[in-house]
């Protein structure tokens, strides 16, 4: 999407020579805008585990793309050994991201096949990496394409004003390769000049919607207002969402959704309101072995911190960390909560619509249901 | 209650003259203690304005020793006028809480029905607005004795561990003049010890609970835990909420509650997950002259400053205000909800408990209802 009227991706190979890596990092983000190089796989873990990189599907070209530069670097008698070690490096930045591991073992499992020269297998983990980035950009787009239909029909019922969405966190195209998962509808409806508004929810404790989900609406050009956490419910009991769409970090074969910490609470708001609750995702966020996600999906508690602390831009221009609370004052951080599938209206996903549910999810994803 | 072993109020008389008002200043807690001297009535409106006090029984207090500051400095050729303008200043700093018109309604009547010298008016206005403010005191404390049997019923239920109980905003001693709403149940249950330990909602955007709750909390000595004011839908879906008490800023007759934003999220999360939530106030939190709060109760829309920056206090100690957002980002800033009385298993007052419905609150209130 653009970046003051210039086409960006989050990630991609620089130059002719195509042998170095550039992400924009997320971490300065909205207050600067910087394009970092990755050399090798060190420097892509680093950016993955300091979360420079970030969001379910550039995690997953990032490590694609981190095992490129590993080929790239490896000797031709360590190869194999090189490439195992690389895998594990990169899969130990965010243990529970599980992109980040279907991307690292479909470049391995990619590598294997390969047995050409060593400027051969560099050259198919070239192209590996780049068919993840690519792919994952495109299902991004057709997601788009889905959940343009739903924008469309609300749109046509208003009789004035824009379609109201609200959003929870960044599930934007900083979070993919390109599009975004629960952004790429809102999109493609501003691109066909259907008007749209986004209720971007601030997201605390690390504020992406502030900071992320806010800063790419802005470059692109959609009309957006930032409003705290707390106010969606109010918005939705007075008329003013029309529709909700989110991400997801994991969803289990019968459609429980694990997201960031509170869409739980904005999904049973909506539910309550009547208003249409979607999750958007491409299908590498399934998780086809769990089914009760309530009772299996595991919940990272992270470091208290993040709720004691906020980091801003001062008026002076500088970035710092400000603790909003009292010094005796303990706090507790759990990452994600998850939103059982009654509380959602479908699952837009690159195959189509589904209901969130064993039944609507095997319709679109047969062949995950088959084996088991 | 305590703040470091020493009991205060939120506001007195100050000294043998009983001439000035003192307040703590709210507006630098939980980073500063400080005490400040009101000496008229456009002190204490701007004291309002600003939120250097808060809190619908707080607002209340202020207000009535604001028109006996009002009443010390006037003349008693243009008594009445200066009594009316008083009136009309106060009653515009703040237009959701209902206590403060009621307070100031109460303090003109009493002047209305004194008929004797200026000296006579000055007392009877300091006289009532020290009646206005203890009664809030023993109301509140006696909010604190009803709401800990429900406590009291929980623990004995629990088979270990405290009691969980989650609040919204500020609705402790900080937000009248001791013992609090929703809190004072907690500190007769602290005091009793019962063990009982807080989720304290960070209540964005003005941090209420993260500046307030909490440092009013840790003062007093009780267990308690800071949380995104996201995080209380997962709580409650684990089993790790007991009983969710907030307070009010206005109850219809009917039983509606408005309240800090995103207390209806909370409202309908507990009603999803069977746990019970109470709205603890002091019979001047009620507008007996409303029905549907959702239609009626007026929704305050303050400074979208507040949602895009925060304030705390840096590493080096000083306090600083930092933007979280782009500069180009727009905010909106709501800063109440309403709760449907559905949603609310009790209303806990001074006189006892009673349902939120309008057969409940005509039980305990009768005299409200029969003028009608």
């Amino acid at each position: 999407m653009n970046v003051g009227n210039r086409h960006y991706r989050t990630i991609w190979l620089k130059g002719q020579d195509r042998r170095t890596v550039q992400i924009i990092n997320q971490q300065i983000l909205p207050f600067s805008f910087e394009v970092i190089d990755l050399h090798n796989v060190e420097d892509t873990a680093r950016a993955i585990r300091d979360m420079y990189v970030r969001g379910a599907g550039l995690v997953g070209a990032a490590a694609a793309f981190g095992i490129y530069l590993a080929a790239l670097n490896a000797r031709e008698d360590s190869f194999n050994e090189e490439m195992a070690a690389a895998a594990l490096l990169l899969k130990s930045t965010r243990p529970t991201a599980s992109n980040l591991a279907w991307a690292v073992d479909r470049m391995i499992h990619a590598l294997a096949g390969s047995r050409g020269t060593l400027e051969q297998k560099r050259e198919a983990a070239k192209i590996e990496a780049q068919a993840i980035a690519d792919e994952d950009a495109e299902f991004c787009r057709i997601i788009g394409i889905h959940g343009l239909g739903i924008i469309k029909k609300i749109s046509q019922k208003k009789e004035r004003g824009p379609v109201n969405i609200l959003t929870h966190c960044n599930a934007g195209w900083l979070a993919f390769v390109d599009f975004g998962s629960a952004l790429a509808p809102v999109y493609a409806a501003f691109d066909q000049d259907i008007p749209v508004h986004v209720w971007v929810d601030e997201t605390r404790p690390r504020n992406q919607g502030a900071g992320l989900t806010a800063w790419e609406l802005s470059e692109h050009g959609v009309s957006h207002d930032l409003i705290s956490d707390n106010a969606g419910g109010h918005l939705m009991q007075h008329g003013l969402v029309d529709l909700v769409i989110t991400g997801a970090d994991r969803v289990t074969r019968q459609g429980d959704a694990a997201n960031k910490i509170g869409t739980y609470l904005k999904a049973v708001a909506a539910k309550e309101n009547n208003i249409p609750f979607y999750v958007a995702l491409p299908s590498s966020t399934f998780d086809f072995t769990m089914l009760d996600g309530l009772k299996e999906i595991p919940i990272e508690e992270r470091d208290p911190q993040e709720v004691r602390n906020i980091t801003g831009k001062t008026e002076k221009g500088t970035i710092e960390t400000v603790q909003i609370c009292p010094e005796a004052t303990t706090a507790r951080n759990w990452g994600f909560d998850v939103t059982p599938a009654r509380y959602i209206s479908g699952l837009i996903t690159e195959r189509g619509i589904c209901k969130a549910s064993e039944k609507g999810i095997c319709e679109l994803f047969p062949e995950y249901f088959r084996a088991q």
